[in-house]
């Protein structure tokens, strides 16, 4: 019996990660090239179609009988429908790049190759491989150095009119609030993503001049929220209400998003959900507290089920299973 | 050659308007029925059938090709998947009402009865007779009473997990800021539906001591969102800033919304909209003030092309070809 398998590939700003994952969501080997500096798309494509190539033989050396049936690709401002890497700010290429084009050409006899950006390739992960299995109508919303969002309604990826559907870490949650890294003010992301956090641990040491927090000798570039979730783990209260406050407005936006989609749940992912209760416990409650009666107590807040290490890779392999449902 | 049409049905606190609608959204008769305020759901049901029946008779005694394919209700607190209306607080009929098969049990040779609340009626109207009809991806706000919406993706309205999705007038807008009749705090509908505008008004000529506006002769019960649009034409500044107030809030939110969906255009429908320019300048602007600069310039805002006076019931209509597509 051959084992179909898939190709993943996350496009980070200074790492590109590929795996082969088979269709139960285990990964069968991985590598990681540069994502260059350079801006040359051509040698990079060229590097990255060796690589994946490389990885391919090397699962087939070891199970002959693996087959590859396409290759998803999570990048930033990645567009579904062109296939095309858009004016991403943290990459070295300019402009749109045809990415999938580009992979086609490497890859003639591959039936799939598509693309999305890593928020909607970790809610398509959610659903292959992942706690969604089940659910036709769900969230993801994805916490790191920014705020990502992928919606699944019926069973489908939203992606909109133009491909860029679910950047809910832009939606405005506090009017002329802090100044979000997109240029606008007060927008989900510059609240509750790891830089949010710092800018809150940080936000309350001032207002209390809290001097005796154990946060208060990180200085404010080297401050990890991985390091506020120690801290509140040893009781600090700067990082305990930090937790506080992060759940709340968090639980505020994902109100936001329960009112528009009524979604059955919530899935949270990223590095800040590491702290468990600390952070479903308030998100919960505040959501619960914005939401109209007819939402109270049905929506689901749950940790992603896919492994933090591999979730980018596993996410962007799911893409192919998507497509071929189609 | 037969014509064919459909029965729409706006069930409203205290009259239920019924119309004859053909496939060009052309009401060929329509009629009134009381809504009972003594919440005996058996009684009504007759009485709506009965009303139901005579209208196609009188249709059909000036065309007798006219076919009656389905009837479509639009109702607050419809549940499209239960065919329900549930706990609807403006409405005499307690808990859950199983409207749709009370409805067929009257007309058992009807293929298509189906029942949704009114805004997602109203978007199902744009997208079958009005202005969206090209349009996948789509989101259509009412502004009157209270603010509701419907969601269009990929062809389909976003029912969610429960059928309940749309409800973006429960949006938080500002966190901590006006009471909401739905007991929340800072709702999107506090601010933007047409006593939301009464009470910005007044909030305005208290900070102002503003005796002088057209708008001070005025108790809080009697102003209406009609006469603050009155005044703005005749250049009061209390009803100007009104305006401008509103829309920079309804963008605040719109911008939101476009961030989950990616929609290619917003209708907006509802009294406040006949103010035209007053209301969709600021809009436009702070909606365009808080995307995210791959949505910008991008995102229609425009009036609905249906008809003020018989929306309610063409919309409801609409659901019934709707139905007809699956």
């Amino acid at each position: 019996m051959n084992r179909k398998a898939t190709v993943g590939v996350d496009v980070g700003g200074t790492n590109t990660a590929i795996g082969i994952v088979d269709a139960l969501g285990n990964v069968l080997a991985k590598d990681n090239i540069d994502t260059p500096s350079h801006g040359d798309i051509a040698q990079y494509i060229t590097d990255l179609s060796n690589a994946i190539k490389a990885l391919i033989k090397s699962v087939q050396l070891v199970n002959s009988e693996i087959v590859v049936l396409g290759i998803g690709v999570g990048a930033p401002n990645g567009n579904y429908y062109n296939g095309t890497i858009e004016y991403a700010p943290n990459l070295s290429f300019r402009g749109i790049v045809h990415f999938v084009s580009l992979l086609k050409e490497k890859f003639p006899d591959m039936e799939y190759v598509a693309l999305t950006n890593d928020a909607n390739a970790a809610a398509i992960g959610e659903m292959i491989y992942g706690g969604a299995k089940d659910m036709k109508n769900f969230v993801m919303y994805t916490l790191g150095t920014g705020v990502g969002s992928g919606l699944v309604v019926n069973g489908d990826l939203v992606y909109g009119a133009d491909g860029f559907a679910g950047e809910c870490g832009h939606t405005t949650l506090i009017p002329g609030g802090r100044s979000c890294g997109c240029g606008a003010k007060g927008h989900l992301e510059a609240y509750c993503s790891a830089p949010g956090m710092r800018r809150t641990a940080f936000e309350i040491m001032v207002r209390d001049n809290a001097t005796d927090s154990m946060l208060a000798d990180k200085s404010f570039k080297e401050l990890s929220s991985k390091m506020i979730y120690d801290a509140a783990v040893k009781g600090d209260k700067v990082a305990l209400e930090v937790f506080e406050q992060t759940g709340k407005w968090l639980g505020q936006g994902l109100a936001d998003t329960v009112h528009h989609l009524s979604p059955e749940a919530v899935f949270l992912f990223g590095g800040p959900t590491a702290a468990g209760d600390y952070i479903f416990k308030p998100t919960k409650e505040s959501m619960e507290a914005h939401l109209l009666p007819i939402f109270k107590g049905k929506i689901k807040i749950l940790p992603s089920q896919l492994n933090p290490g591999d979730a980018a890779i596993v996410g962007a392999s799911a893409l192919v299973w998507k497509e071929m449902e189609k």
